[in-house]
């Protein structure tokens, strides 16, 4: 029990299996630990098994070289697992419960907590709200994609499947419960999707794919995505959407074609900054994604923005970008009396009610992000396989507890 | 009856009081009027004789030649005046009402009326969603700084004052119903001031000045006002706001003197798009404004931001700029979680409640932005005055009705 | 064109076919107009060719004389139908155009219909906010159970169907638009129906229905339909519900059986002042829905009620219930911070969103509540074989324009 | 250090100054308390040497013997307090912290507390969500009208003042956080009270003045309350209220005296069920209230119930009260389209909002209540004097620590 072993940053494109210490109630100093959480009791912590750790689009970023990510620093935010420790301060979460976690550390204690906005918590990270396992500069709490990982406060954080048995049914639906599923929903709903709604996706990723399904169990009426790469368009009509390959196509043109008018209702950026232009060969353009929904969407309309932006960016195309600073048509938004969600999803905001969809059979969303379950040890294969741009979410199982593991 | 006069713009820096056409129930070809929207009939419009009608910080960009205006445009788009003639269309406004008019013309049938969104009513500007009396590429609709105006679609439009004479003895007040005090107690409303706020309000002319008494009447509990302008700022004082000058003191630091804290819970952007920078010597530099909110909300904050920001500005400081362009640090708003809303604030949300407020003397709108009546004929002196950056709002009458009429 | 037929109340149990006038842009005096409402110009109104218009529960509360309906009352309000004809003050809507008629009438004009609260707006009945078509106390609008029908302020109250085709190919879904879909759908957005959502609807009849697919619509992820009609059960667990027949289950025994625990988050009372107690031979019982949804509903959740309570019942079981008062047990509901909805669906809030719903085949409500076309000869059978407690929703066809009609 | 002495029930209109145990981490047991909670294990509390603690109205409930409350139960549930001791599981309060407790126990850790609805924690009380200090069937946890007493999930619960010395200079405005600020101020934003609002409240003691207070810095523009008691309704009228003395005159005609019209927008009921009818003589009558806003409150508007009604009153005044049933005139209400919201108050949601707005001298609600500081051995005093209806609020001061005790 006292041997860990899990997925560390190893420099620009390269993530290995390393081993690391099994988790103590107390963060202990490593790669990326800021100084002023080094020594920090945890008795509200809960130490897991993990069952099951997806590799995520934002891991990526931090791969690719475009965070200051340090060596060894271990990976992994999104996270599910099997309770077998608690501390003493843990009173309602028991060993043997199986959990999902959401990827922002919060507290439970303070003013933003108490406001349902987790994802800007103030007591875990010295240096600026918010957090997140195995993420840099996000105070260092070690990542999940593990055998064994900590999560503090435990009672507060963690979501616990009613019915264990069942839930492992169900375990590769489940497993998006800590981070894309309730992201890709945020956006919807700040997007202001509800019954009835048209919506425009920027990014046919698994975030995207997340949002899609979440405009789905909203009520939209028509969920339309956009991306360059057509096997996770042709994925997204599987299930049910409209597409649109900005490779080729003009976004109003494709809007019209879908819907007889030229915009949607919502629309939602599922890419982040290290968007590209669209047309053919485009390029790395930030502001692209941004400034495509302000024009594609109806005045009076909301965009939902899940997707990542940076206040640094060292890979950034020029010196705006790279302090996170991006050309947008702000003068056409105001002209459409448009409003703009930005920021983190607070997973704990949403993470309960989608389960209760999960268990009830509303939504599929493994089989919509085509969840594929991994070994510990094939990871950095899977990271590899991700970024060339496949439709598949890989969902590292450390112990091959779903019985699922296939090779990448 | 036959004769009208009104206030023209006649080209960069220079409005004149012209004779114009007596408003008949059809609407008239002239300048800046939309080709679609000439000889389109109007029997749901009302006929007012204009009581008092306010000189508007956003008539000040087409009197700087900041946008495409026509010489001879009329201008004028807040308007209070008493009915004396209706259309057969016209059932519950009588003759005799004195009515408080929308800014933002609506036509109370379309989806967007219908869902409270009058500022981009899709009936009534043939360009694009949204318009408003006598300015620039909003369908041309005849402005208000006029001796008579015809209002459209009335019954929908008007606010009634429920008593003529109670109304008249606080009309310096109620004549900002038409814009500002809505304008900006939106402004407060979306960036989500509350009881116990603190909000930071940039510009404290008079669309600032109405988002602080609106934040007043919201509970804030400390408003504060930055500007350059010294006698602004002193205005601010006067009813109770905290002041910045940010011309010699750094936001932040200014914000840490008055709270014991960097920063604030809302962010109120009451300048637009012809910003300056900060500092001494500052010349225009459009993303300032914004990207100052974004440094000095706090995390998970709104920003309402009723400044116009537009699509087009032929003076604008470079070409990013004239097409409506900003560089907006957007990092820094997602890793906020900042939420921002934009657009014309639609009056009609508002003013019932605003009028009550003012009739039952929870507010003293007028006293606070310093409103002072003046003839017709002093409109091109008031528009001057005010270009200076005076701490006044100039409220036209041009029949004498309100008895307080003074020299510029 | 000079003809016009339509369903008349004749007396308890009692309704007839009869010859009326074609309307005309004068609201004239007959059974049930209000004298106040008695020669009212209706220039804003539109003439419509009935193409659907449906029997509803609500009917039949005037048909077994719980009401003071007098005799010859041209019954229906639930309509939709083709535009024939316009006033000279309509502008947006046009001679051919199908559209969709809220049952609640609206003069978008004043204070409640501007914050989208037409269900009671205060200009078309001078008895009370708040009106419909041939109802009994609403002003005197004559019913749309008719050949053709008037529909005041057009522009306002009418939703155009996009493609009259495509729109034809739905017609027995669009024409629930009118009332039913809406009414339901409130009543589940009143009770806080969400994603993954518990939901326990208290009746199966077709309001019940509609409340179910709104549910489902919304995201619940379990719907429970409570009846004592083993017809309309069985109906209801066609398309998806769960339910419980309280002639012979205990409510809270049943959500135990279904959910594994006796609390939902949301309850829907879609039966109204004519409720029965629980149990066999259970008798008439006015507060027994709202006693049984206040127990089974979790501590904190909410009570959507779109059941008509009425303010007078001649027959009701005693004196209170004729006042319209009823036993509640507050003390409970209070304990369980519960909040509760009344009153009449504001349409115009939901129909638009329904719609694009339908249109894009998000839901199939015909199908649920097993919608019928009858000829307008044969609404008196329907009214009858409603009346029995089947579980179908009748369609009258006046002209036999849906290609649909079947007999009784 | 460790003795004790607090305010305890002794039976129907009988309280007492007794010794009682000091706190410990552990709940003994004791009077009233459940089984299921002796023993409790309690790291995460906190102990308050208590600056404040107010008699409540809701504590009149218990000593009038219209509970089942038993012998020596301590009272008190509106504490503040300076932290003298913390439990191993505190990590963000601190010995010496200034701090207000909210009178709902809560967890921060089951479903409720995590959507801010503190009011029906779920881990607390073992009889049913919510429960609170010093209180009947409350699950057993000690009063604060004590020298000391204990605060579990301190770190959760606790308000901290950020300035200890301002604090006490504002002290007997501070110590309303605890309960009747929140509580009325819930009230008022339950029936929807904003900027320009008219509100009628029921009831003109501490809670009636709080919601009062609470409506006037929503904004509202006219506050009017109503109650029997002269002192109460005189003293309502020195902060700004209209008032209606219900006992001479009756509602709506009070309100057209002081509106010109017989409706306003917002009821609140700050009476409770212990309601008596109105005019001279009046005897209870639970329904008086309810029934009373639903027929003064206009169509589309809201009631906030922060008014106690209990499923149990062995004093009620008929079966149907015993059991805590109403006969409500549900009727007028649905026809009104009225929506409804009970319970306690969830104090977290509002306390630091209102703290500010104290802090900031946006509010005096100390001088609204009359608040009176008394000593611990004149709490006996302070509650008959109270229960004559005296307009006072009295807060005692077991250690002297305000400076400001009177005799009673």
């Amino acid at each position: 029990m006292s041997s860990n072993r899990a997925v560390a940053y190893k420099g620009p494109g390269k993530v290995e299996v390393i081993d690391i210490d099994y988790p103590t109630y107390e963060l202990q100093d490593g790669p990326g630990v800021n100084p002023d959480n080094v020594g920090r009791k945890l008795p509200h912590a809960a130490i897991l098994k993990v069952v099951t750790t997806n590799i995520c689009g934002s891991d990526q970023h931090m791969v690719r070289g475009r965070t200051t990510a340090p060596k060894d620093l271990v990976l992994g935010h999104e996270i599910t697992g099997e309770v077998i420790e608690t501390g003493p301060g843990v009173e309602f979460i028991n060993k043997g419960d199986l959990v999902s976690v959401p990827f922002n550390i919060s507290c439970g204690r303070c003013e933003m907590c108490k406001t349902r906005r987790t994802e800007i918590c103030l007591n875990v990270n010295p240096d600026r709200p918010g957090s997140a396992y195995g993420y840099v500069d996000m105070g260092g709490w070690v990542g999940g994609q593990a055998e064994y990982v900590l999560v503090p406060y435990a009672d507060w954080n963690l979501l616990k499947f009613p019915d264990k048995d069942q839930a492992m049914e169900k375990i590769l639906d489940l497993t998006m419960l800590s981070d894309i599923f309730p992201t890709g929903f945020h956006g919807a709903v700040s997007a202001g999707v509800g019954p009835g709604s048209s919506v425009y996706i920027a990014g046919a990723g698994p975030v995207g794919t997340a949002a899609a399904v979440g405009a789905q169990l909203l009520g939209a009426s028509v969920v339309i995505m956009a991306d360059m790469n057509a096997e996770r368009l042709a994925n997204a009509a599987k299930f049910g959407c409209e597409t649109i390959d900005v490779s080729t196509e003009d976004p109003r043109e494709g809007i019209a074609r879908i819907l007889g008018r030229e915009e949607v209702d919502a629309g939602v950026d599922a890419v982040g900054f290290e968007a590209r232009g669209h047309g053919k060969d485009a390029q790395e353009a930030p502001a692209t994604v941004l400034n495509t929904l302000m024009d594609v969407t109806r005045a009076g309309g909301a965009l939902g923005i899940p997707g990542l932006y940076v206040t640094g960016d060292p890979g950034g195309v020029d010196e705006a970008a790279q302090q996170g600073s991006l050309s947008l048509r702000l003068g056409l938004g105001w002209a459409k009396a448009l409003a703009f969600t930005t920021g983190q999803c607070p997973v704990m905001k949403y993470h309960r009610q989608l389960m209760e969809a999960i268990l009830h059979d509303k939504v599929q969303i493994a089989d919509a992000v085509n969840a594929a379950a991994i070994s510990l040890d094939d990871a950095p294969a899977g990271y590899e396989k991700f970024d060339s741009g496949v439709a598949t979410k890989y969902v590292i199982d450390p112990h091959g507890m779903t019985g699922k593991v296939q090779p990448v």
